[in-house]
């Protein structure tokens, strides 16, 4: 059952649906109570790999916000662990790889992802989409230079530092690394099209670490091939693309990558990022999670500013600059919901 | 006795020496076996607090690589803790505040700086200076916005949540807490200088976290009375300014803040960041910290790169695009002071 058409997939096929279209990255997660409640006792990747679970989760901040978009509660590296790889996500900390990628033997250790991989996913997506009705739902992944980060690294990292060592020092074996993500990362947004998710979301969370020469000559090709995969399964699914701290790779990410909506950091203004995108891409974005907990006259000056900046845009998806942070109060997010439906798009204060 | 004219103190003028000046921020430092050994068995702060120390750990890079500058070897919680903050620094963590700072008593506990608070800081500049003879001595201080992130959060922090809710939720307070980090920290930049620094670096280590309405209404005012207090006591001596990931802000940190050179994180085209800090002021930078792992032909392409973008500035002052980290080799350091020197500003390949 394919969604019907609605605020969201219409902005970001760049048209102006009567109502701004609002969703928020992380929206299904610690910030929420009943989120909390349902994962009690269970590991984070466990609670990912339960569709059951994965279902009440992802629903979650649509009954509570009225959000324009579902997105599916999962974690990037969810992938990686199901084509074999040892990891966890240590709470305060992040994604732990057991044993990092070091060499060309690693390789080995990283077969091509396919849909018996993931039968979790596949049903997941499948029982939302029934229940979601018209509210389309989203499916993600992270990009091959995010993931390789995370198994170069063996964890969270500030700068990255031995990932550009490997990009720099031994470009052939990054491209051999990124080339297999690019399949993994492509085929788990495949499958989740193929199941009835209408969107997908590549997150390249920290390609914003980059210098932009790097980005273009060594990671973007991996990216684009993702996101070629996800329109070979269905063109007209939008494809958001988003990292953090990219404002020097807003040209890049748009149409050069394949995608049909770049999120925007909220360190750019987005009438500033819409230049850089340039004319045929959509917008996402892009409140600063930290406006979250000013008064609410503060937040609510900050979302009619990105709605008059998202005004000229192809089309503008309303959501935050980065995740919801933990410790938001949900209250306040369903006030910027109501906010940016009752708001005209292209008002002026 | 003051530095005679030098390459450094011309480029930052805006003029073009002979050779481009090159240092390292955070030169001085672990990266360093001579460093290590220096510290054993002595904390940071405590090493910072004693002059002979100061003296011995800022000249050992000037000895080393021949740089054009030396920095001076502190921390830039020194002055917090120099008026009576209750802080440590954790090694693998950072800075750490025993009361992190939240209401408007608090302000009881940020009395004014003077020199008396740092009698060991005029004793180690005015060494230096002795002892440096041609070469210029950097003095240096964090910018009133990081420095009142590391007091509200109370460390170090990925997002400033704490931090940005203050300056959000009480302009006020905010306000009152900046204008008094701006009196500590321009006082402690005006002793270096009248102890005989040469120039001055202002680290705003952090203000990229911040929108850019944020960083120009709330932040630059404080950081220009920082260095309007230091042109006060020397007009001629240099004024550098530095901020990761400030793209958005470098229209800003140059002549709106009363910065004489910008110092630009490798994030941003060194010839695209002229552009944006406009025709009068110099730059610094930018080579990725994290390219010093790499080849010596990668690093040795990117030097060359980053001297011809830099050759159409005002002037180009060669360095990082933030800190040496741990792991960099000093040997390749020294092979980039090397070629900065031997190539002429405005060579092509």
């Amino acid at each position: 059952m394919t969604p019907q058409p609605s605020p969201f997939l219409a902005a970001c096929r760049g048209s102006r649906p009567e109502r701004t279209p609002v969703w928020f990255m992380r929206q299904a997660g610690r910030s929420l109570p009943e989120y909390r409640r349902a994962r009690e006792g269970i590991s984070m990747l466990e609670s990912c790999r339960r569709p059951e679970l994965v279902t009440q989760i992802t629903l979650q901040p649509v009954h509570r916000y009225g959000v324009d978009a579902a997105i599916l509660y999962s974690d990037i590296v969810l992938p990686l662990q199901a084509v074999g790889i040892d990891l966890d996500i240590v709470p305060g900390v992040g994604p732990v790889i057991a044993e990092p990628f070091r060499t060309r033997g690693d390789l080995d250790r990283l077969p091509e992802l396919d849909a018996a991989h993931v039968p979790f996913i596949t049903q997941a997506v499948t029982d939302l989409v029934a229940l979601l009705g018209d509210v389309p739902l989203i499916g993600f992944a992270g990009a091959p230079f995010t993931l390789a980060s995370y198994l170069v690294e063996g964890g969270p990292s500030r700068d990255l530092t031995r990932t550009k060592a490997l990009l720099h020092g031994d470009p052939g074996l990054w491209k051999s690394l990124l080339d297999r993500l690019s399949q993994i990362s492509g085929e788990y947004l495949r499958v989740q099209l193929a199941a009835g998710a209408s969107a997908v979301q590549l997150f390249d969370s920290w390609a914003g670490t980059l210098e932009p020469v790097d980005y273009r000559d060594r990671v973007l090709p991996a990216s684009a091939a993702v996101l070629a995969r996800a329109a070979a399964e269905r063109p007209d699914a939008p494809r958001i693309h988003f990292g953090v701290g990219t404002g020097e790779l807003l040209g890049s990410m748009g149409r050069p990558a394949g995608a049909s909506v770049v999120g925007v950091d909220f360190r750019v203004p987005l009438d500033e990022a819409v230049r850089r995108i340039g004319p045929d891409t959509a917008v996402q974005g892009n409140l600063d999670p930290a406006v979250l907990l000013a008064p609410w006259p503060v937040v609510r000056e900050r979302v009619l500013r990105i709605l008059r900046q998202g005004a000229g845009a192809h089309g503008h998806v309303f959501n935050l600059g980065h995740g919801v942070p933990p410790g938001a109060d949900p209250q306040v997010l369903k006030k910027i919901v109501d906010l940016v439906h009752d708001t005209v798009p292209d008002a002026r204060e």
